[in-house]
């Protein structure tokens, strides 16, 4: 990987395709192009990208059942996304690597791989463990392969940066063969944590090497503690359902309540994923919206017990991350309610000052990078996290290694 | 319910009926009398009481399929006691009132209650809640009515302690209608945080309106936030199986294993049921022992990793009850474990040095009431639980408020 040489970084999700192409530099990457296609496979997919300065460079609807090669499936979405980049006046980027996120790496994949047919196929292996996002990031990688031969696949795992916790934070209290065959507590969103903590010790190495709690809040919610830029814990478990509520997820929920529905009432697996998947979280308690600002705006006492309990969740598992690593040198918020929604964070933060922490109420409300009151024992900072920058720095690392 | 009224509290299980006989004085009941049948149905019972001086007055086996009456059900083993008690020298004690441990008092049910066919009617509809306890409770009450027509029989039960916590607490992320027809968090456990809540206040009234964090660590194991003497949040839900691992119960679980085990590998809720209540927890982390001594003598790693689990997960909720409270000012240990564990409570304590709390190793070691180091700022403190105790108080002040 040589400077200059451009990184497309893919995220592909059940129906739609995000990129960012970045330049390799000395200095890391940069970010170029950023855009997606969204609808795919709906009859009617939506392509838009912008600059480096968010300036909007394309937005092209496909009319639904038109004609004209609306893109059906990842593969024509991908080839939309190229057909574009190679319309861009020159000196046009030349594609050196494709980085992919990929949400499940299993339990033995802490860093970033080159995709051969090997490592496709223990990724297909793991499909069963992520169902709803698998297949997709597959395709992504797929997608590329096909258009770019010889161009190397780097896939990035969500999971992976959580490979680093110690057993207790791994494992449930189920037989030791249900560890053994894959039962554990993976964590997702590490993309976005990893992102963060290099950041921070980035900009502080000493907070750097200190004890992080770090709150991704955003569509998806989660919680991490980091040590010395390394996570030791986190509210995913198994899956993306465990933990915080989240936009139509519940996070956290008695076993039982699943053995009561079936036993009493005879729901069904596919019934019981639907309910805790696509109708809880915000969404399902307000029954309103998934939206923090739409629930905000909204009169409505459902509205408002759900973000109540949100930030109780929140609260309380924030306890449980600083009891993990014996308490907290700095609170980030990041992801788009913690870098967006200042009430959240105030109701969230309140109560919490007997661990240190003491919100500066106009700096939140301004979303300034430091929220904390001066000279509070816990540094409270908001954070944009950026996955597809992280992609991009793992690629540049990745083939640096391999020459 | 005058000086002198015998006061007989029952707490009926699955398969034994404990038992203890209090005598009712000006301050407060004083036991007289206790022990158990168990073995109830498997043909082979077994009954013994103890005096108030701990010594043994009765200790009788029924051969397995012998003759001689052995209690077939929880009516004849309440005969077996009854006739015990009978037998007692002059002056017998005149039974004035049953208490009974109940488990499931639902949604309304805040405090203890007479008994009357209302009554059991609305704690019967609650079976489907706590089907593998609430049919033996109710069992028991039905005995003890028949075989004393007339005597108040006083159902107390052990959510009821926790119906002053806020809705953040009681709720889970899942639409309103599922918390409006009772799939709620409950809590359990309620009668032991009550009695170490009272006998706090009682020793320490200032403390006993601060905010005391009570592990109850048993063969069933949860912890209560506790402020001013009222529950606040506990780490049990919607069924006994949530929160802390247990002696063979899993607690706090991603939602998603269930589905996974569902969907991938076609189990239903009865393997589930006996998969997270009988064969989870240290047990089945160890394949050795529920017993935390069998677990500390073994040379197993599997069952240090099952103590490092047990104690990781108890820190880790301390950390988020302190924060449901704002902070600890005590930490309370009681039950089996949490009483004679000196270990367990050690390593639980280990990195809540950021909360106040520091042990002392000797005083730990002996078990002293207050194990914390001299001048620390969270007491930490030892104290036998004794919900029989508290079953009996609340006879006397039910039937005080009845005249």
């Amino acid at each position: 990987m040589r400077t200059g040489d451009a990184i497309l970084v893919l995220n592909a999700g059940s129906s739609s395709i995000k990129f960012e192409l970045f330049e390799a530099t000395a200095g890391g990457p940069v970010s170029r192009y950023a855009g997606q296609v969204e609808g795919i496979g709906t009859g009617a997919p939506h392509f838009t990208a912008r600059g480096a300065d968010g300036a909007v460079l394309a937005d092209r609807r496909w009319a639904e059942g038109g004609e004209g090669g609306a893109p059906a499936d990842h593969a024509s979405a991908l080839g939309a996304v190229i057909a574009w980049l190679e319309g861009l006046p020159a000196p046009r980027p030349a594609i050196a690597a494709v980085g992919h996120r990929v949400v499940h790496g299993g339990p033995d994949l802490a860093a970033p791989v080159v995709v051969d047919a090997a490592v496709l196929a223990r990724l297909r292996a793991l499909v069963p463990l992520a169902p709803l996002h698998q297949p997709h990031n597959l395709a992504g990688i797929e997608a590329a392969a096909a258009r770019f031969p010889g161009v190397p696949q780097v896939a990035c795992f969500d999971t992976a940066f959580h490979r680093s916790h110690p057993w207790e934070a791994d494992t449930f209290a189920l037989p030791p063969e249900f560890h053994a065959r894959g039962i554990r507590r993976y964590g997702f969103h590490g993309l976005s944590y990893e992102y963060i903590a290099r950041r921070i010790a980035r900009e502080d190495p000493a907070l750097g090497q200190g004890r992080l709690v770090v709150a991704h809040l955003g569509n998806g919610a989660s919680l991490c503690a980091i040590r010395a830029g390394r996570s030791v814990e986190s509210t995913m478990g198994f899956t993306a359902l465990d933990g915080l509520p989240m936009g139509t997820r519940c996070g956290q929920i008695d076993p039982g309540v699943l053995l009561h529905l079936m036993a009493a009432e005879g729901w069904d697996a596919a019934r019981l994923a639907h309910l805790l998947y696509h109708e809880s979280g915000l969404k399902g308690m307000s029954g309103l919206s998934q939206d923090v600002r739409v629930l905000e705006a909204s009169g409505r006492p459902e509205a408002a017990r759900a973000l109540s309990y949100f930030c109780w969740r929140a609260r309380r598992e924030i306890g449980a991350m600083a009891a993990v690593l014996g308490g907290m040198d700095a609170l980030v918020f990041t992801a788009g309610i913690g870098e967006n929604a200042a009430g959240v964070r105030a109701r969230i933060c309140e109560g919490l000052e007997f661990l240190g922490v003491t919100l500066d109420p106009a700096r939140n409300a301004a979303h300034a990078p430091e929220i904390s009151a001066p000279g509070a024992r816990v540094r409270v900072l908001v954070r944009a996290t950026d996955e597809e920058r992280m992609i991009a720095e793992h690629v540049m690392e990745t083939l640096r290694g391999a020459g």
